[in-house]
């Protein structure tokens, strides 16, 4: 459990984890899975494909038997159907791990607990269910009220521009250099790597800033917690999402992401992406309403459509006019960005 | 109804409505029952006290069958119990009141539709249950794309400075200059008065824009939907709300409401109100984002606190400043911010 002492966590699903691949048609539909093997490898000790799967992590094929017998507490269902249904396969799959004693974990927009031969197998095994797509009940309204603790968001000019992958390379990065830093899920694959946080997009709008206030509360270990951004406060669609997350997690560090090259804002093609420096002083003016001494401390850049040249030059272009790091992290890492978040809150 | 013909109900409760006040302890705890009696007079037929009941609406008194006789069709609970639970007493009147053929509409937090006995007193009856602050299914995502018709929006420097009250006194006067303008609910009083909305605070975070879009589609009949505003950007518990609204409004216009004299944020001691400039340019350039062309029409203070000729100054010197129309909209009226929206949108 990564959860500090003060969080709200009490569940038994968890770590060591079987990914359970089933039929999946591609790499995209494995999004979830290989974001636990990739960020939390540790935790993972095997794969579940069936007849017909194309994707693999690459892990040692286990039945939930064997995957019992070797020690895995929690069968993570870490791909999406089509139309995020469950298929008969996976109904099936998932009651013989519940039957083998396992817990079940999924990130799926139908639920676990709304089929009901699903929660009855878990009921009989004394097994927990859980969907990360569900927000747990009880979330109260967000107070505003300053809080113990250090605490970074990624923010981005649009969705899907990498802050779930930057705020975990932090963690990485941070955690390497000794640092008490945790990275905190606010999204279904994010949630399953943290092992525990709120699907902010999933909790009714009166408690946005409350969810975020709950994930991340005050803190006194001198440690950061690193807060998974959602969204963009230049997104028609969902910048109430992204206000709310700003507002309740009272960042002290805000790092930028963006995608460069991207023709308009993710679905819409009459809304254009905002600028780098407009972005960032919208999400600092923001957030200085619950946090006045918010500061940007780097940029995170995905550059994997352009050459290893070019995608310094940019970062380099990016640095001189923001005046901040900016790197890809996945090409270049996140030293750059650490080394100046310490600089910024030394001492 | 109100309704224009693009809107999405089909409900069959509706005016003319008996106005349940049952055993309510003061004249807050009737504040729904008042609103619906003050701004739509010609739907309420009457009111229903029980013993002990601390406060009228000076509505002729009729119990279920005589309100049915007289013509009503539904049954307003209009009335708060402490803590939002429903008493017995209002349970057993619920149900005499589908029992008599009348639909049952409330704005309780406890649901009716979460009551077995009235669902099934419903049932038997072929009668509605309408819970106010229940979002509708199917509210879709927001698109941000550009929609026919004119749109105002009440924004505020806080929660509960006038927004309903503003933005039905806009509609009255509107109306009463033969001008086509229709009130959109968005929180449980105002979607009674609307008799249709959507209770944006209780949508899912990810549907707030959707839901200000599907409140108030595309018109093209030269009417204005003006739209109960919610929240306030500067309020660090609802404000993602508040910016989910204004960018699905996709309003043209925005009228800024304001209580003086207010020592911080409701609820939030740590939190001080903004100033008006402020604000209104903080709402501006947020809806500039699907609506470039917004302007700011006016500004309606609360002066409930102050003398006559403070409320007078006040007005005065805020018109000055902001360069706009200002009135208390209970003693002075809306003429002349009316008068105003009408010149910036001549033709």
């Amino acid at each position: 459990m990564l959860n500090h002492s003060s969080a709200p966590q009490t569940a038994h699903w968890g770590p060591p984890y079987l990914l359970y691949l089933g039929q999946a048609s591609d790499e995209l539909a494995i999004k979830t899975a290989r974001g636990l093997a990739y960020w939390r490898p540790e935790w993972c000790i095997g794969q579940l494909q069936r007849p017909g799967c194309k994707a693999t992590l690459g892990l040692r094929e286990l039945n939930v038997v064997e995957a019992k017998a070797a020690g895995a507490n929690t069968m993570v269902v870490g791909m999406a159907n089509a139309g995020g249904v469950m298929d008969p396969q996976t109904i099936t799959d998932v009651i013989a791990a519940l039957d083998a004693g396992l817990h079940v974990a999924a990130g799926l927009h139908n639920k676990l607990r709304e089929n009901p031969e699903i929660v009855a197998a878990a009921q009989r095994n004394g097994r927990e269910l859980f969907d990360a797509r569900d927000p747990q009940p009880g979330i109260p309204v967000g107070t505003g009220r300053r809080r113990a603790g250090k605490r970074l968001l990624t923010v981005g000019t649009d969705c899907s521009t990498g802050k779930m992958y930057t705020t975990l390379a932090l963690e990485r990065e941070m955690r390497q250099r000794g640092l008490k830093a945790d990275f905190r899920g606010t999204g279904q694959t994010g949630i399953l790597v943290a092992n525990c946080g709120v699907p902010i997009d999933s909790v009714v709008a009166d408690f946005i800033s409350g969810a975020a206030e709950w994930i991340s509360p005050a803190r006194f270990d001198g440690g950061w917690d690193l807060i998974e951004g959602q969204g963009s406060l230049f997104h028609p669609s969902y910048a109430g999402v992204s206000l709310g997350l700003l507002h309740g997690a009272q960042p002290d560090a805000l790092v930028l992401t963006h995608e460069p090259g991207r023709p308009h804002m993710r679905g819409l093609p009459d809304h254009p992406i905002p600028g780098l420096r407009e972005c960032l002083d919208a999400n600092l003016k923001a957030a200085r309403l619950t946090n006045p001494g918010v500061r940007a401390v780097g940029v995170s850049l995905n550059t994997s459509g352009m050459s290893a040249d070019e995608a310094r030059a940019l970062c380099a272009k990016v640095a001189a006019e923001l005046e901040l790091p900016c790197a890809d992290p996945v090409t270049m890492g996140v030293e750059s960005i650490v080394d100046h978040l310490l600089a910024c809150f030394a001492n």
